[in-house]
């Protein structure tokens, strides 16, 4: 089996349809994959029309939280709406003996729900600090703490993982056994993020080296 | 100058608010994100609430081929109505001295339009062909024609390149002068999308090894 899905909610959207033998419920395999990510994609519903924003984002425990400039329209669109998350890592080009069985590995999850605008100070601090923590682990104890005009300028957008499905593939394309001996190479490129070299700011003075929670990050690539 | 917008459309939706200055009209750029990519974000709206699937895809000219299983209700509930289709590079991180001006490098088109399920053959085949040289260039010349069952199962979604906008992000983080002399590390970690070496089916009969095409794609990386 290298599909494997897990509904983490019994709702209609979330159950899962199709390879519905692949279901599973696993609260920690929907961390993974959000842990795993970086940029995840917002999407919300404004004047009746779907829009898809890519945007950063944090997780503390069973809430999500994103953030953006407070002059986002689409943020406070969510604000007291559905909105639908989803966060996906490709993980390699399926290649196989026909198009029909082309696919792609990956990881994915979907978190269904209604976001907020968070209006706690406190949880707004919490929120930033995910979201930084999500990108770089470590960092935002080196920096120092947001001023007021920096916080006003932000919005922080909060999401419940109360409705989630998550969904992976994994391994070698599935051809039909009639098309095995078609004498095409057929495989698997895996593929991953990876982070180069850190390229210093131009204003960085002199001996400022990059610090250990940097060369971690470069190191760890994406989980 | 480091955020470039590029509005290709002049309505409400694309219109570019924030950093305005930056704005530009170019079909080229549009044409450079979306084609660098292989996993697209698809959101559509079901039951008045969004959805935001992954998904592979390909673009002919102005349209842009989207497909799935024929079971798949998401396509379907796209046929007919507005879907915004949205593609992102992760291209750096961006360390700041401060939280509010870490940032993330990238690009990322959204392309608007009303979305339909193709029905002519032709068009079904050529939009196939597109998704799968879309992942692999020169892959489908090698692979033989889909069956009549095949094409059955698979759904094949067109949206029209007319409205779209495409943001990116390049170059060093922005903090204020104030802030310079804190003694803190900043830069961007670049990242990018690479392939590992190639991994063979297991059922691959020996003496079959990585063809041209798959060979140039590992090496290509993500443009």
């Amino acid at each position: 089996m290298s599909t494997r899905y897990t509904a983490l909610s019994p709702t209609e959207r979330t159950r899962v349809r199709r390879h519905s033998e692949r279901a599973q419920t696993d609260r920690a395999e929907l961390y993974a994959v959000l842990d795993a990510g970086m940029i995840c994609h917002l999407g919300v519903v404004l004047n009746g029309s779907p829009v898809v924003l890519p945007t950063a984002y944090g997780r503390i425990g069973d809430t999500l939280y994103l953030h953006g400039s407070s002059a986002n329209r689409s943020l406070w669109a969510a604000d007291g709406h559905e909105v639908c998350v989803t966060v996906t890592h490709l993980d390699g080009l399926v290649c196989a003996r026909v198009a029909f069985a082309h696919s792609v590995n990956y990881r994915s999850a979907m978190v269904f729900g209604t976001a907020r605008i968070v209006t706690d100070d406190a949880e707004r601090l919490a929120g930033l600090r995910a979201v930084t923590e999500q990108l770089i682990p470590g960092r935002w104890d080196t920096l120092r703490a947001p001023t007021r005009k920096e916080l006003v300028a932000t919005s922080v957008l909060s999401l419940p993982l109360a409705e989630a499905s998550v969904k992976v593939r994994t391994g070698p394309p599935h051809d039909e056994d009639a098309d095995l001996g078609a004498g095409i190479w057929a495989g698997v490129l895996p593929a991953t993020v990876t982070f180069g070299n850190p390229v210093p700011d131009p204003g960085l003075p002199p001996g400022i080296g990059a610090p250990d929670h940097i060369r971690a990050r470069i190191k760890a690539g994406t989980r």
